[in-house]
């Protein structure tokens, strides 16, 4: 039973599965995948204070290695639908393009995966190794509950994936210009001057801690933190917000606070960025007298997934479709991969970006066919070397 | 019939007259200044989107000059109440000590001024010039429908004020402490950043303007206006408030905004630092390629009543009384005297300012039986030299 990856997209864009809703998603690709041959588990998770999620673990055959397709059905609101050119969820496909909240990100490739699959088993069966897929239905929302959680989960039923490709859209502007093999790290920071208030009048009676905090974002703001390195761009530190909210233009005010961002690579930690910037606010408290303090939160790290044969594979099977080699790039924002990366050598390729997340998210029809046939051809060539890549697997865990 | 300047402190308390509520206190204040002789005009006010504010012109005399006392009835709310000692419009006289909201600013002053008019009225008459009383009813609030809008009435009536005491409490701890001869000027200024909006993880798309704010306000917080003059304390810039209320944490903002105060001396004028601030910010812009915006609003220009004759006069009333020399200052908040003084000279004296807009403000009882003393020291001071005061106001204007 093939399964026609444009028709399949645009079920699963059917499915109003804004986070933290199902939708249906989950349970459409779950008949499909059973009916391939696939043994399915949902793994809802839930938590105080989280909104219950839905996810799926599925693998067909039992031998190693396991290569896995990592995604997730959940999207993001449609934002205003009147301003769609058509309803948002209504899985249109129309003069070659699939419309739809969910087309680039991502229901386009795991419909691309699903129909690689399911042509791969019909034609070379599972002796060779396994294929499984990791679908969360949580990867736009807090993410708690969704991929995290399912890799603890296949840790305590020892259900090993020893390569991994993540299906979200990496091509800025067309299929087959950029491979993902790791993302920055991302740490986000408060920086709290705590002043004394008092009136504009009499100002030695006061200490105004907004000279304070802008000597210190000045000094945070000149810091260069690198060049950038073999694999990645410059880190980059972004002052996200300060606020005071002193309504009263005759008050010096008690308190200011700013939150930044830095995006950082391989020449960092999260440790060794918020022990920076520490630094560099402590020696302006030093200096002025002031009372400066920092609190952060580390959101991920940066990782990067080494070149090598599976990075090799995948980028062989985008230039053997298209006749073009994908760069390997660590640029844009977080996913998903930042977890997986614990557990095997993890990618991301998929579709083109530049609608995602907004109205008239769309993609090519044709994009999706030729994915398919990447998706295929590197499925191929992951069993042909199965040997080597569990193997590969092995001598890195 | 004279006036106990202690018992009508208290009176004049028990009116709750918390801005712009009359409350009974220009009432109670025309109703004894009528019995003394005075002409009185109520003078009340109202404008769209402004709360109509009632206030008082009462003169006794018809011959120049005319010496003005200038205050207000109007008092700031007691805050909670039960935190209080007394009732705050109980008016109560207890051990020495008048209690209550308006003890010290400035309903204590108004009685003492009344009480020392009363006296000299008594022995002298008026033939030697006249007295008169400026009180508003809206100095604690907007100061939209008060002294200003009475300052025109005056024009427009052709009633001349000739020198002007304004009863604000001027004493830091003691009476006698201090005479304020002008204030500082005050200038508040809005400074904006425009940026691009954008995504943390791709800075190059976006353009942050908070790191062009601190730029801007590091700048303005390097300068030195000056260092004094020969009656002011420096000029001072305060930077008030920062604004940028982006919630979240992957966003550059597109907009990032901060508030300045700046009281300044007689080096400078509203003007002046609207052009430095203006000047400053457009260097810091030129060099980042940033969209920085200075909008401002003058609230009052710096003044003083340079020492001469009247100040003289007010100066040795208190050292008779007091045996002490009051220093001739301009520091403290702006008052009404900023509108007066293009009138007529003005300058300030009154009780202590100690607990003045606090829970508990009272004001010894003495301390008003003393300040009627000085005030009634300098009418009849004033009126002995009634020739040369005329002769200084003709040859000013
Ligand atoms: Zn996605
Ligand atoms: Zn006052």
């Amino acid at each position: 039973m093939p399964i026609d990856p444009v028709a399949f997209a645009a079920e699963l864009i059917r499915c109003p599965s804004v986070t933290p809703a199902e939708g249906g998603a989950l349970d459409l690709l779950e008949e499909r995948l059973t009916a391939l041959g696939f043994t399915c588990h949902r793994l809802p998770f839930e938590e105080p204070g989280e909104d219950r999620v839905d996810n799926l673990y599925a693998r067909i055959g039992t031998a190693a290695p396991n290569l896995c397709f990592a995604g997730h059905t959940d999207v993001v609101p449609p934002g205003n639908a009147s301003e769609w050119q058509v309803g948002p969820f209504e899985g249109t496909v129309k003069d070659g393009v699939i419309w739809g909240r969910g087309a680039a990100d991502m229901k386009g490739s795991i419909a691309a995966f699903a129909a690689a699959a399911a042509a791969y088993i019909k034609a070379q069966g599972t002796e060779a190794g396994s294929i499984s897929f990791l679908i969360t239905g949580d990867e736009e929302g807090p993410a708690v509950n969704g991929t995290v959680k399912m890799l603890d989960w296949l840790d305590r039923h020892n259900e090993q994936i020893d390569h991994c490709v993540v299906g979200e859209p990496t091509n800025p502007h067309e299929l087959g210009e950029m491979i993902k093999i790791g993302r920055r790290g991302s740490v986000n920071m408060v920086i709290t001057a705590q002043g004394k208030q008092g009136h504009v009048a009499y100002p030695h009676l006061a200490d105004n801690p907004v000279p304070h905090l802008v000597a210190a974002l000045a000094a945070l703001d000149a810091l260069e933190l690198d060049q950038g390195t073999e694999h990645f761009q410059p880190s980059n530190l972004e002052i996200t917000t300060v606020d005071v909210a002193n309504e009263a233009t005759n008050v010096i005010p008690a308190t200011a606070r700013a939150r930044i961002n830095i995006r950082f690579n391989d020449r960092h930690t999260g440790q060794s960025l918020i022990d920076l910037v520490k630094n560099t606010v402590s020696a302006v408290a030093a200096k002025r007298d002031a009372t400066l303090t920092v609190s952060a939160k580390i959101s991920g790290e940066s990782f990067v997934t080494q070149p090598g044969p599976f990075v090799d594979l995948v980028a062989r099977s985008v230039e053997y479709v298209l006749g073009r080699a994908p760069e390997l790039s660590t640029t844009g924002g977080t996913s998903d991969a930042r977890f997986i990366k614990n557990h095997c050598p993890v990618l991301e390729f998929g579709l083109v970006g530049e609608t995602m997340h907004k109205v008239d998210e769309r993609v090519p029809a044709q994009d999706v066919e030729q994915l398919t046939a990447i998706y295929h051809r590197l499925i191929d060539g992951y069993f042909a070397e199965a040997a080597a890549f569990a193997a590969e697997k092995q001598s890195r865990g």
